[in-house]
């Protein structure tokens, strides 16, 4: 698969360990974001009583709008346009927020924002995901940790790239005598219904996708699983580990 | 609401810490059963690639089979029935296994089972669940803790109580640093779109319906969840905590 002129920065998670909001992860998305001045917000995975979405939806562009104001990169959310599919379609570029990743999607459904989304995506926009904002990104949402709170008729997402993310990738507690199923064990069967690999990305982890290439960054590492192998561990290097080939092939 | 002639027996696990399948319960399963002699045990929830499931499930049922031998119960599975809408008629009682709920609601709803076990059980046939099988006795599957595998059009589920039961229900470990959302922050998402108590069942607990009451027995609680009032904790007495009023009032 070519991945044209896609530019994609999916991280894992917001708040790393005891930091500020995106405060690991900023300075990278800056330096991706190049000349953007303008960031389009989208809050749907902030989760609110319907009445108060807009409310919640606003509070939440606070959040990013924080992050980049040293970076002097404004931050306005798409929920305050009649018409979101010309925002998107305007924005310089793109960030989706993290929350419940069921709730995101119906609300992109809703508003009809999935193709759009994807159009300029494909047409090289810059895109940034973290947590919920990254599954959504994949082909479907089936990778997700979040409760299944509000139902969609189906789990197809914004399929940016081949592969699924499960973002806060979390290894197995062996002193704990929970018998939950494992973030691990919870994947394996996700591959025993579908044939598409699965990285699970750690907390403090990103993927940057640009120049037709897939780079692993940040302060953690990946565990990749597919339907053939055993699962393999992946650590960045200072210039991000190019993954572009395991992943693609 | 009357609860009539159900009889339910809600396991928010199969496995407790390092006893074997169904051990920390199996004593008062087969008391809830009186004159059983036979249980129909549905496997769906145990995963496997499409042209392994019978074979999966054939597995599966060994462990319900073993935990009730020494109670001269017999277990066999209903994935044997060509017609399994009449094995669901014919049984004395069922059994719901653990495993993936959305796989479970997927094969309940592709046999179209999800009708007939809902009117066997409003008229009384004894029925059992742990974990998933707990799930899908609920109006919705919308507290599953499981990864959403598999697609279905309605998360919509047996509808046996009128609340929600959260199986495996996990306190927040304070030493963690990891910043996915917890149990009870998921739960409180729930509660946002959704106007339904939620029952975080700990495992060792379990529900019983008989008489229109409902009782928690068991080794551990549960914490209740609502849009009104601060979470709750249960303890269940020896001969099971009477929570009729609090949970359909």
């Amino acid at each position: 698969m070519n991945l044209g002129k896609r530019r994609l920065f999916l991280s894992s998670n917001s708040v790393y360990k005891n930091l500020k909001y995106l405060e690991h992860t900023v300075n990278e998305m800056s330096e991706f974001l190049v000349d953007v001045s303008k960031i389009l917000f989208i809050p749907f995975a902030a989760v609110a009583e319907k009445e108060n979405l807009n409310k919640r939806w606003a509070e939440y562009n606070e959040a990013p709008k924080k992050a980049f104001a040293d970076f002097n990169i404004e931050v306005e959310s798409v929920h305050i346009f009649d018409d979101k599919k010309q925002a998107i379609k305007n924005a310089e570029a793109i960030f989706i927020g993290g929350g419940n990743t069921h709730h995101l999607l119906y609300w992109l459904r809703d508003f009809e924002l999935i193709e759009t989304i994807h159009n300029e995506m494909k047409n090289g926009k810059p895109m940034m995901g973290s947590s919920a904002g990254t599954n959504i990104f994949c082909p479907t949402i089936c990778t997700t940790n979040d409760m299944p709170i509000i139902s969609n008729p189906t789990f197809d997402a914004i399929n940016a790239i081949p592969f699924q993310i499960n973002p806060h990738y979390l290894d197995p507690d062996p002193k704990s005598d929970h018998r939950g199923e494992t973030r691990q064990q919870r994947i394996e069967e996700f591959l025993k219904v579908n044939n598409r690999k699965v990285l699970g990305l750690r907390e403090g982890a990103w993927l940057q996708v640009e120049n037709n290439k897939i780079l692993l960054r940040g302060l953690t590492g990946a565990r990749l699983f597919t339907q053939e192998n055993e699962p393999q561990e992946f650590m960045p290097t200072e210039e991000g580990l190019d993954m572009t080939e395991i992943l693609l092939d």
